[in-house]
């Protein structure tokens, strides 16, 4: 009996995790795989209704699951808070609490919505990008940090940090990764500055040649965030940090024209979470306008990686291209002039097509 | 008698420099203006010559000045050696010895160079962004920073900080850049993870308070990095913090596909430094093949900004302006099939058009 944590979240991640949800219990039936989904609560909705954004209930609940699906987090109407009463830190004490150490990000192009793309097609049409970001380490969490003051001036501060170990394990991952794709790493640091981030290419270019089968790249995170730009089909494995991570993930995502397409894994030792890399879109929440598709993708990784049901993976990536086929689009994703369909149409064809 | 301190710097920087000096003193000779150009060293031809990425002398020569132009810093051959004994250092050291805390990036289109933007041209044909990036703060120069050994394991680490005396001044001159332009900030940051960029947001909100004409927007720099893509028409100016400002003002540049064009300017409350926004280009260096023309408009906005020559400068840009009607390009801009010219031409093709 396999247990999974469910974390609807807030915005419109009621509604495309119920969608997820339908695609996810379809699977179980036809390949009779005995499972049993346990909703919680996070972020802003946790907030609202025990004043915490991850209650101990929600952390016990996602450690004893086999995995966690999560739709997304965050709204205006926490924005005032303190960062420790935000919406946000409920995301942050999950992926710290359970380990997640590592952020797989797809950011592959649909060549149904290549126009979608805000770049020239020519351009994106052989893009296929694994972001891998370090997600328990670096600025994120470094101790000390704070607001103070110092000779009646307030000041901020914030630590950014790694050690091997940290960079070692999440090097692993991305040289792995690669072995299963185009057999490509490219390292983004800012090594002329930074030496937290000398260490990372030292350590980075140690664990390379354990994998001489795998081209090693290092750049500068400047020249990544034009790089993406100017020739995104020169990355195959994108490896970096936590911070770096975080701007040019959603960048690699934005190039493709479909945020709304793309899912992510957070993956540790253990247990994995899935979710959508987009945000939790409060101004269409509840209309039945978002696009479930990523956080559907995001229920084949879980198949994927937590749940050794790779044959069902693939057959959900295949449904969900049947449906792009067939010319069904959500709001974000259509062409002027293109018929649009809801969230839960969306979810519901590809439910059918499975 | 105006006396500018010249470093021609590393790889393509000693011609594209040549080339912006030859419309300086075309300028100084048309306005009759009295001016003498000093040559100093810094970045790896200072490191070459004096062990050193910023000698004493060159400093000094640059606190003396009434502004700096620089041409590039940096390559291969300097790469190995540690964080302070590299070129980059040169260029970081003058930046704070000078106090320019001020970094202007314009991220503009050239309508006769559309083609060569990475993004479709309905997206960026109304681009005019000015990146405002604070310059001798943040996780740059933050200390404690270093490489350590804690429990037998290395560790890395890095400060950011900021006090509010920094914010304020960065954030008084993008308003007052707003004022002239079309009224609008948007201040990036990470309120919702950093308590550092939490102060920031605070700050910039109590100066706003003086600019009532001018709107004020905040943005995560994640979200910043996709709307850049997605829609970079919406921004007027772009405020951020030292490294945010790295990554962010790299990616604007590269939308417009013109980064061969793109000027920079760097300024306190003294001397204003002048260098265009590319890099030392150490593959084409010594071919005669580099675009001098960001550089050249550097020196217009060096004649802006620090010797009250406002309308020198407008000459420049418009004769800029004319030499690419007239369809003069180097590599890096020429469209397929269009004829190519050289360094040197394109800077006399300016020279003859002033
Ligand atoms: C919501 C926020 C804390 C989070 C992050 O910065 O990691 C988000 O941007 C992400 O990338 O998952
Ligand atoms: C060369 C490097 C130190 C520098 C920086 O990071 O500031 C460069 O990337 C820039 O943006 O001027």
């Amino acid at each position: 009996m396999k247990k999974i944590a469910f974390f609807p979240g807030d915005g419109i991640g009621p509604e495309i995790s119920a969608a997820a949800r339908a695609v996810l219990e379809t699977v179980a039936e036809l390949a009779a795989m005995p499972m049993q989904i346990e909703e919680g609560l996070v972020g802003g909705a946790a907030l609202d209704a025990h004043d915490d954004p991850l209650p101990e209930a929600s952390l016990q609940l996602a450690k004893t699951a086999d995995a966690v699906l999560l739709g997304a987090v965050g709204g205006p109407q926490w924005d005032a808070r303190p960062p420790a009463q935000r919406p946000e830190q409920g995301l942050l004490r999950l992926r710290k609490g359970l380990d997640l150490y590592a952020n797989l990000r797809p950011a592959q192009i649909f060549p149904q919505l290549l126009a979608a793309s805000p770049l020239r097609p020519e351009l994106v049409q052989d893009v296929d990008i694994l972001v891998v970001r370090e997600l328990t380490g670096d600025i994120y969490f470094g101790q000390p940090r704070g607001i103070d003051v110092v000779d009646g001036k307030r000041r901020g501060f914030n630590t950014m940090v790694y050690d091997e170990g940290e960079i070692r394990r999440i090097a692993h991952i991305a040289f792995r990764a690669a072995q299963g794709r185009r057999r490509k790493v490219c390292s983004v640091d800012k090594a002329n500055v930074l030496e937290t981030t000398r260490l990372w290419r030292e350590v980075v270019t140690e664990v390379a040649r354990e994998y001489p089968d795998v081209a090693l790249e290092h750049m500068y995170v400047d020249n990544a965030a034009m790089q993406l730009i100017r020739y995104p089909a020169q990355f195959d494995v994108l490896l970096t940090g936590n911070m770096f991570g975080d701007i040019l993930s959603d960048e690699a995502s934005q190039l493709t024209g479909s945020i709304g397409m793309l899912a992510s894994a957070s993956l540790g030792e253990g247990r994995g979470m899935y979710e959508p890399i987009h945000g939790s879109a409060p101004d269409i929440a509840g209309q039945d306008k978002a696009n479930p598709l990523a956080t559907i993708l995001s229920v084949a990784m879980m198949l994927r990686h937590s749940l050794q049901q790779e044959e069902w993976a693939d057959r959900i990536e295949t449904a969900v291209n049947q449906v792009l086929d067939q010319g069904y689009r959500t709001a974000d994703i259509a062409s002027p002039g293109e018929a649009v369909i809801g969230t839960r149409s969306m979810g519901e064809a590809v439910v059918a097509a499975l």
